[in-house]
């Protein structure tokens, strides 16, 4: 076996990761300006957010959000019941003393926790994203360069297509269609391969023009395991189409 | 306070995260091809990897990375032992009960934990993750069309400067030289934004081009909360500063 044959191990990343925190409680200790950043990051996921912090400290985003009801709201410094049926724990306080604090509860009970400013009292750091829609994208310099990571994440941004999030969604009602009318765990490879397919064949301009109609039609194609020419696609709509075929030259993309 | 002032929640999301498991004890239950790609993806950001996986089920890359000694290697099925001092658990085996048997085990540890091919039974997914050097780009469509997460991926990676990846090393080091010159955790915030300061008036291309000496030679303002240009820079180099200047038109970025 020769050396080559595999990906080299470059160390001395991050691994990068979609934590699912909907509907998982989330307590943020601090109410101020980072602890702001940090509860829209986690409204952002759908958690269930607690924020603990005396009213006075508050921020005004913070005030708003919870006079908004977008989180509950404990009017007092942080006690260690606050840990209680807790997924996560965010701090974000000027006192290095009460923070570690925090960081050894949450150890000993094994709470993911990320004390803000403290890289070695965090399970996780948090990096620059980018969101549209359903596609997020995420800037990590692994602590080298915050600035350059923000500097890094709008040059994507502005690269990227404007409609990617919506040809996303409409991927993914797609795959939710097909789910629908080829429902079997067996089946599971074979959507797969012809969800690829899809992907494949169309521009992020071809996703984002296709209707429900249009889906409904493409669908058709599946049990043949092929991908109608968008062009074709488009004209066929108002015709019937009985999952038969003439097998036209040019009807298929990567037909053979 | 106005709705308009704060950011409006865009639920849906995933709380992308760059988890720190450098010297952290991850377990792979499996040894295929999945399993392979875990591997890569936690040996990148520095864990220390167990893989338990029968010898006549593992993957050509993962019997590599065992000959190579890149992980411990547990020659048998998976038994609930292998959970001790584990930090986070992978499986990638084609037996959903047994599967879902650690998944319960690791919750009830409190242990992360991702069951491939099961979203419910994951406290995270994985997503597409461009490498450059010190700089990662993860890209997710939260579920909707893992093949899209790698057309955009490629996309990314394709606009990104080459040297980016390059020019946040040279940042870091940056960083390093300054917190040794002015170690106060009090100069913290003047330390931030004197680097803020740097990242936003050089380019790229600047940026790689730093050399040892000029880091150096920038240093020297930093006392004076100033960054000269970087073509100022670059003459100067050979030249004695002792700290002061005659203040001339043109010298600093974004003088007044």
């Amino acid at each position: 076996m020769s050396e080559e044959q595999f990906p080299e191990v470059q160390g001395g990343g991050s691994l990068i990761l979609a934590w699912q925190i909907k509907n998982k409680r989330v307590l943020v200790v601090g109410g101020g300006e980072v602890a702001a950043g940090r509860i829209l990051n986690v409204l952002n996921a759908d958690a269930k957010v607690t924020v603990v912090s005396p009213r006075d400290g508050l921020n005004p985003e913070v005030a708003y959000r919870i006079e908004k009801g977008q989180v509950d709201y404990v009017d007092r410094k942080f006690e260690p019941s606050d840990l209680d049926n807790v997924d996560m724990v965010l701090t974000a306080v000027d006192d290095p003393e009460a923070s570690s604090q925090i960081w050894k509860l949450c150890k000993e009970r094994r709470i993911a926790a990320n004390i803000a400013d403290v890289p070695p009292e965090c399970d996780f750091y948090f990096g620059s994203v980018h969101r549209d829609g359903p596609l997020q994208v995420m800037v990590s310099t692994n602590g080298k360069g915050p600035r350059l990571a923000n500097i890094v994440r709008r040059s994507i941004a502005t690269n990227l297509a404007d409609n990617v999030g919506e040809a996303i969604e409409k991927v993914g009602k797609l795959r939710q269609m097909l789910r629908k009318i080829a429902p079997e765990p067996e089946e599971g490879p074979k959507r797969m391969a012809w969800m690829i397919k899809v992907s494949d064949a169309y521009s992020l301009e071809d996703l984002c023009e296709m209707t429900e109609e249009d889906m409904e039609a493409l669908l058709k194609f599946y049990a043949l395991d092929k991908v109608p020419r968008f062009g074709c696609l488009k004209a066929m709509k108002n015709e019937a189409f009985d999952g038969s075929f003439d097998g036209s030259f040019g009807f298929f993309v990567g037909w053979g």
